[in-house]
């Protein structure tokens, strides 16, 4: 009954993984394999290998909901169409974005099924040992998307509730002071000495990983590339032979000795 | 100068991922390859592909601190030993009971190293759409190992300050009444049709995944292999081809239409 005799497509949106091909799963390998259009941010687009034939649709990071639109009416003329992110979809990237999209009478009809992928905060976690290994939260520290009285609301919830917490988005070029106004705010309930990690480009080449405290982290050092995990008043920090281990301990109040 | 003519060697502890092989990376399998050792939960270990010469040392599910301290003891007279978690090992799983361990005069010159996985609520969230798609919580609902006040003040920091978050450790045959506690927490902050996430066993054959709401939650559905994940304000559900789709919006207040 449709003008263009052609079967529904579907959007699947794949996770990459952060950083680079040693973790990505072989779920998100077989279907990037499969797919007949990749969609996506060019930086990522440029990692999933090239197949003959497969059409590659670059843009840049600023229209998700252009790029989710473009991906949904492909589909639906019949292509099976990848979306690909960094890290996990679910976190941060285009799962939300495609699904917003999607929830509107002229796309709703059009499957959109999602690839997890690990996501970069726990790739930044592993660097060091397991800061993120009891109850933690993840925030974004951007206020493009929410007012930045919502961050503040979170982050004091999170610090006020004594959990570890992964910080996206923690600046930019043009966002400049809200690392400083983070630490402010979980000061109000940790100590100084609160274990910080500050990850820039896990995974990358340009990798780099520091361990350092609230009342010492520069927030001149954080960029668009970079992570942060505020650690809890159960975060603990010993020198290994391969450099700091940090941890989270499982048990409340009395850690290290369980039997 | 030792009395054993050994080099040391090194403890990796290893997230196998969710569930099945599909969500395994790369990095994983080969650092399994590589071991000497595996040491794990039997049920995990038994998710390794067995390699002739490679020694496999299975327990039970209750003896995390053995379990580190006999891989810690391995690794100092030599061997590469794999500690095997589900998920994501520094989620709630051996990283941190291994650095737990580690931490200590006898221990901390043993290299540990952790290699990352895909977490069960990444997983979770993905079979339904987005739902951890913004800021969000991990919270252990066991009280094995924390006080509950510390749970119920966990719980009440996310609820209240509106952001979803991934339920582990919700119930088992004798731990009954918390998701039913947990609801009526929640229900002190989100309006009773606020979305839940029921999932069981997700990636097995016995994989089974519900949309609810905070008012029809049934704590009597949730056992040891049950994950929930508990939505915000923002978070949506829509009917789609393959079911209902669940996302949490990127934009505080004005979800679906950012172009």
């Amino acid at each position: 009954m449709t003008m263009e005799h052609t079967s529904m497509g579907e959007v699947v949106v794949i996770g990459l993984g952060p950083g680079n091909s040693e973790w990505i799963t072989p779920e998100a390998s077989e279907e990037l394999a499969r797919a007949t259009d990749v969609v996506g941010y060019s930086t990522y687009v440029k990692r999933v290998p090239e197949i003959p034939g497969q059409r590659r649709h670059l843009s840049d990071n600023k229209v998700e909901a252009v790029r989710a639109a473009m991906a949904l009416d492909m589909a639906r003329r019949g292509s099976r169409v990848a979306v690909v992110s960094s890290g996990d979809p679910g976190v941060f990237a285009m799962a939300a974005a495609v699904l917003e999209t999607a929830d509107d009478d002229q796309w709703r009809d059009v499957p959109v099924r999602i690839v997890p992928g690990m996501t970069a905060a726990q790739a930044v976690a592993s660097r060091v040992g397991a800061p993120l290994g009891h109850d933690f939260g993840m925030v974004s520290l951007s206020d493009r998307l929410k007012p930045w009285d919502v961050v503040v609301k979170r982050v004091r919830a999170l610090a006020g509730a004594d959990m570890a917490f992964a910080v996206y988005n923690p600046a930019s070029k043009s966002r400049r002071w809200q690392v400083g106004a983070l630490r402010d705010i979980v000061l109000e309930f940790q100590k100084p000495d609160t274990p910080v990690i500050v990850a820039r480009a896990v995974g990358s080449a340009d990798e780099s990983v520091t361990v350092t405290t609230l009342a010492e982290l520069d927030p001149d050092v954080v960029d668009m590339r970079t992570m942060l995990i505020v650690g809890a008043s159960t975060t603990h920090v010993y020198d290994g032979p391969d450099g700091r281990r940090v941890f989270t301990a499982r048990h409340y109040e009395a850690p290290a000795t369980d039997d």
